[in-house]
C-alpha cells in the first residue's frame, strides 16, 4: 500500500479548509457567475474585490475574487483550532525551511502565508469575522444553493510527496488511486474535517489548482444549475457531469468560471471521522473510478488548471494515463 | 414551416400508445434487466414470453418480451377509443392499400395488425384486460419506479412522409427539427394523449425502432437507476445521459437492454392538450436541441436501432447530419 | 355504485379547466403572495387587476386577481375544443334553462358565462391569446416553480347532483368517496384533460370554491415553498400538509392567500386518458383517504371556502362527517 | 446566556456517538420494522439478537436489537479516539464517583460501561470490528436508505445539569432552547463529530431515551418511507412529520418501532467543526422552534420515551411547557 499510516497526532490542529482567493480579469463578469448564477452571497465588495460566503457559513468569506490582469489562484486558506496551533504551525513550516510571512488579511485574525514543498501557497489563521447565520433566510437562496466550501483539488507533480507532506499536517487519506504498473500514487483524497476531503491531489504538471468545490443540498440543485446555466449564456462553461463519482461516491458537476477557474458542485459524500477509517484503493484503469456510471472525463479536465501566483508548474514525474473521453 | 396543420378531426380516435413486443434472445437475462433492474411488474410469464406493466398502469401489458433467435421489434400497439374507432381504422388502412390482419392477442379484445407506409408494424385494439391498481402498493416499487409507457421513437427514412401519414391518424406535432439547408424535417414529436409525444420520428435508415420510453416520477429515480445499473453489472448498458432534452424539456437517460433494444427513462415534459398548441421548431445544428446542457449524443445513439420483424430498412433520403460526440 | 357510467360522447368538447378570477382586497399583498412567493408570472397588470400564467402555459392567464372590497371567486373558466363546441355548449346550457351571457373577456375569444344548477359561475371560450413559451427560461423560475393550473375543487351541497350534471358535460369520475351509511357520494374527482381531475366536488355548504390547484415539478419544490413561506412572513398561511393524498396519490400542500382563498400545490398524480378507466372508491371513514400517511385535515380545511360572487351557499344535504384533526 | 463556554480541551477524546442496544419484545416484528422497512443491514443475528449497520458505516453495528420481556434502552455507545482516551475516560468517571464496569461486548475492543449523573447508561470503546464498505452496493439500498446513525435525544430532568456534565466530556452546544421565564435551559443540542448533535437533551421526566436518529440522503427518501410504511401496515407507527426543524434546520420524520421506541429519520443539518461556532438560541414559545413550518408536535412526542434499563426516571425540575398540538 503506497499510502502512509494516518498521522493522528499532528503537531498542530487544522480544523478545515477555509477559503481561496482567485484573481479574475473581469470582476463584473465573475460576479455574474459566482453571485447571480451560483448563488454565493456577497459579504463585502469594492471595485477591486468581492468577498463571498455560502449559505450555511458564518465565517466572513470562503471565496475572494480579486481583479487582476492575469487569472491565477492565490493562497489556499485553512482555519486552525487555536492560538497554540498557529504558533506550532509557524514553527513547523520554518523548521522545514519553508517561507513564513505574517500578513494582514481583512476579516481574519493574524495570518501567515507559506508554501508547501511543491510551491502551493498556503495561508493559516485562527479566527475570521463571524457573520449572523443566514441558513434559514430561504429568500436568499438562489442558483445552486451553495451551502459551504467543501474542498480543494490540486495538480501535483508528485502525489506521493504531497501525501507524505500533508500527512505530517494531519490530513488523513480516505481514498486513493494507484498506478498499478509503478505502484505509485496517481491521486489521493485527504481530510481534516470529517468528509472525504479538504484537499485532494491529482497527478499532473503542478502545482496548479484543479478546482474548488462547494457543497449543495441534493442532486436536484445541480440539475437546477445546469438548467439555469444552459439558458442564461453559460452553456459552454459546463465542463463535465453531472454524475456520481466512483471515488467519494459524491454527486458532482464541474463548471468553469469566466477565466477558466474550475468549480465543482458536490454533494452526498460520507462521514470520515473514525481514526481507523480504512482508505479505499482504486486502480487508475478502473473506468468507474472517475464516474461510477462509466463516462470518462474530457481531456480538458485532466490537463487544465489555474496557475498559482508566482509559481511555475513542473511536469509530473509519473506519466501514467487515466481513461480520457475521445 | 414544413409541418402540416394539425388534424383535429381524424377519422378514428387513437387514445394513446399502448405496448410493444420485443423479441429477445435470452429471456432470463432480459427479465433481469426489465424486472429486477428497471422494476417493471410481471403480469404473466412462461418459458416463451413475459408480460409486463408499469406501476400506474391498469392495462395488462405495456411491454411483451418474446424469446427468439434474432432480436427484433414487433408491432407498436395503440389503444383506440371505442368499437366505432376500430371499424373506421380498419377501413382507413384498407383504403390506403395497407395490409389489415385480424389477430388473436392474449389479454386484448379483437385486434388488427397493419403497417404504416414505410413498413412499421402497428397494432390496434380497444380493450385490454384490466388489472387491479398497484400504484399505491409502494412495497412493489423498485429500480427506476417506472410509472407508465410514454412513447415510441422510430427511425424514418423520410420524416416528412411519416409526419404527413400520422397527421391523418390525428397525431399532432409538438416539436420538430428542421434541416435548415433543405427545409425538410429531420425529426418530429407527435402526440395523441396530451404529452409531448406518443411517437416521434428521427431521420435515419428505417423503419427501425429507435427506443421505447417509460415515465418515472423524478430525476432522482433516474440517478437511482444509474447507481444501481453501474454496480450490478449493467454499466456498459448505459448509453447516453442523464440530461435535460432541449426538445420536450424532459429529463432523460438512454440505456440498452441485453439485446441492444434501446430504452429511454423519461420524466417531466409538459401538457399538450390544447388543440391550438404551437409546435416548437429547432434547428438541426442547435447543440441544445439534443441536450439543453450542450452534451452531444454518441454516434451509437444516431446509428443503432432495432429492426422491425420482416422489414428491411432503407437509407434515409435526407443526409443532413446532427452534431455527434467525438 | 353511486356514480354514473362515463359519458364518452358529450354534446360538446371541453378540453380542460383554464383559469379563474379571484377578487382580492389588497392587490399588492396578493401580488406578493402569488408572484413573489409562489412564482407565477405576470402577463398583464394595472391598478385594478393582475393576469398570471404558470411556467409551461402559453395561454395568457390561468389566474386573474381583481381588486375588490369583498373577497370572492368569479367564473371558473374552461377551454373548449373548437367553435362548434361553443355553439353546442351555448345550446346545452340554454336547454337546461341556465343563464347564458356572452361577455367580452380581455385576451379571450368570444366567451359566455353561465351557471351550473347549484349556481357555480362558469365561463367557456375557445381561444385565448397565446404567449411565447417560457418553460425553458430557467432564470424566470422561482418560488414553487408552478408549471400549470391543475384543477378546481368546489364545495357542493349535493355531490350526487354535481357529478350527474358534470357527467353530461363529459367529465369522467376517476376517484370518489362514498358515505357508507347513505350510499351517497361525499366527494368525487372528475376530469377532461387526462389527469385525476379538472374539477372535484366535496360535500359541504355550497357552492363555494374550496381551492384552485397548481402543478409543480416534484415534492422538493413544495418543501422549498414551505421553507420560503415560513421564513418570509407567510407561516400562518400554511394550512395543511405536506403529504401524500390517498385519493389521486398526489403529493400536496394547502396554503391560503391573503384573503383566505385556498391554493393547493400538487404533483405526481396519474394518467387517466383510458375511456375504460375504473373509478377508485374510498370510504369516507378511511383515514388514509385524505392523507395516505394518516394525518387528518384540520377543521378549517373542511369548513372554509371562497364564496362565488352573487351566490349564497346552501347547507349540504348530506351530513356525514369525515375524520377531522382534533 | 445559560450555556457554558465550549470545552475545547476535554480530558479525553470522544469521536462520535456509535450505537445503542434496544430491548424489544418481538424480535421478528422488530426485524420487519428495522430491516424490511427502514432498510438497515443485518451484520449478525441469532434467536436473541440482531446486529445492524447503516449503508455507509464500516463499524459492525449502530443498533443492536435484543429480545426481552420489557422494552427498554440499554447503553448509549460512544467511540473513543485512542487507547489513551479510554484510560483517561475510565479515570474521569471514577473520579466523579460514577460506576465503571469493564464488559465484553461482541465485535468491540475492550469496553466499559458507566452512567452519567442522571443515570443514563453509557458505553465507551475504541475499536469495533470493521466490515467491508457497502455504500456503493446500490442493490442493497432499500426502505429509507439509512446512511449512518446521527444522534441520540434523551429526556433530562435537568437540562442545565446535563449540558454542564457533557460539556466536561467535550460536547459543544450548537443550538438550545431557553425558558424565558426562568432563564433555564429547556433543551440543548451538543456535538462531537461536526454535525448539529451527537446527543441532545430535552426537558422531561428522565432519564429516558427520546429517540435515536438516522441520517438519510434527501427528503425524498423520507417521503418514500412514508409511502412504504403507510401501505404496508405501519401507518399508525408514523408519529410526527415530515417537516423542517427550526432547530438544526434538518428535514425530519419521527416514527415508532413495534415497542414504541422512537426513531427519527433526519437529513441536511449543517457543519459545526469550527471551535468558535456560536450556539443559536431559541425561545421555548417560538412556534417555529420545533417545526420551521409552524406545525406543533403531538402530545405523545413530548411525553413518551423509552426507559433506560434499571433506571427509574424522575420528574423534570422545570415545568415550562412548549406548544403542543391540540
Ligand atoms: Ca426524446
Ligand atoms: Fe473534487
Ligand atoms: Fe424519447
Ligand atoms: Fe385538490
Ligand atoms: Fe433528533
Amino acid at each position: 500500500m503506497p499510502i502512509p499510516a494516518p498521522n493522528l497526532y499532528p503537531e498542530f490542529n487544522i480544523v478545515r479548509l477555509s477559503h481561496v482567493e482567485l484573481v479574475v480579469t473581469d470582476l463584473a463578469k465573475s460576479r455574474a457567475f459566482y453571485v447571480d448564477t451560483l448563488g454565493l452571497q456577497v459579504t463585502d465588495e469594492d471595485s477591486e474585490s468581492i468577498y463571498l460566503r455560502a449559505m450555511e457559513e458564518r465565517g466572513h468569506h470562503c471565496l475572494v475574487l480579486r481583479q487582476g490582469s492575469e487569472p491565477c489562484a492565490r493562497e489556499l486558506g485553512f482555519k486552525l483550532f487555536d492560538e497554540e496551533s498557529i504558533e506550532k504551525a509557524e514553527h513547523f513550516f520554518k523548521a522545514k525551511g519553508l517561507p513564513v510571512e505574517w500578513v494582514d488579511r481583512p476579516y481574519q485574525s493574524r495570518t501567515f502565508r507559506t508554501r508547501d514543498p511543491h510551491g502551493i501557497p498556503l495561508e493559516f489563521y485562527v479566527k475570521m469575522d463571524r457573520l449572523p447565520p443566514i441558513h434559514q433566510q430561504y429568500a436568499l437562496y438562489k442558483g445552486v444553493k451553495p451551502l459551504r466550501i467543501d474542498h480543494f483539488n490540486v495538480f501535483s507533480p508528485n502525489v506521493d510527496e504531497s501525501v507524505a507532506f500533508y500527512n505530517q499536517l494531519g490530513f488523513r487519506v480516505t481514498e486513493y488511486t494507484e498506478d498499478e504498473a509503478s505502484g505509485r500514487l496517481w491521486a489521493a483524497w485527504t481530510h481534516r474535517k470529517g468528509g472525504v476531503h479538504d484537499i485532494a491531489f491529482t497527478n499532473g504538471a503542478g502545482p496548479r489548482l484543479h478546482h474548488t468545490a462547494f457543497w449543495v443540498p441534493t442532486p436536484l440543485n445541480i440539475i437546477d444549475l445546469l438548467d439555469l446555466m444552459s439558458t442564461t449564456g453559460w452553456v459552454s462553461n459546463i465542463e463535465r457531469g453531472p454524475g456520481r463519482h466512483g471515488i467519494s461516491n459524491a454527486f458532482f458537476l464541474y463548471i468553469r468560471d469566466p477565466d477558466g477557474h474550475r468549480i465543482e458542485i458536490y454533494c452526498s459524500d460520507y462521514q470520515t471521522v473514525d481514526p481507523d477509517l480504512e482508505p479505499i484503493k482504486w486502480d487508475l484503469k478502473d473506468p468507474q473510478r472517475q464516474t461510477l456510471w462509466g463516462a470518462p472525463a474530457p481531456r480538458s479536465w485532466f490537463e487544465e488548471g489555474s496557475l498559482f501566483e508566482g509559481q511555475k508548474p513542473v511536469k509530473a514525474q509519473l506519466d501514467a494515463q487515466p481513461i480520457i473521453a475521445p
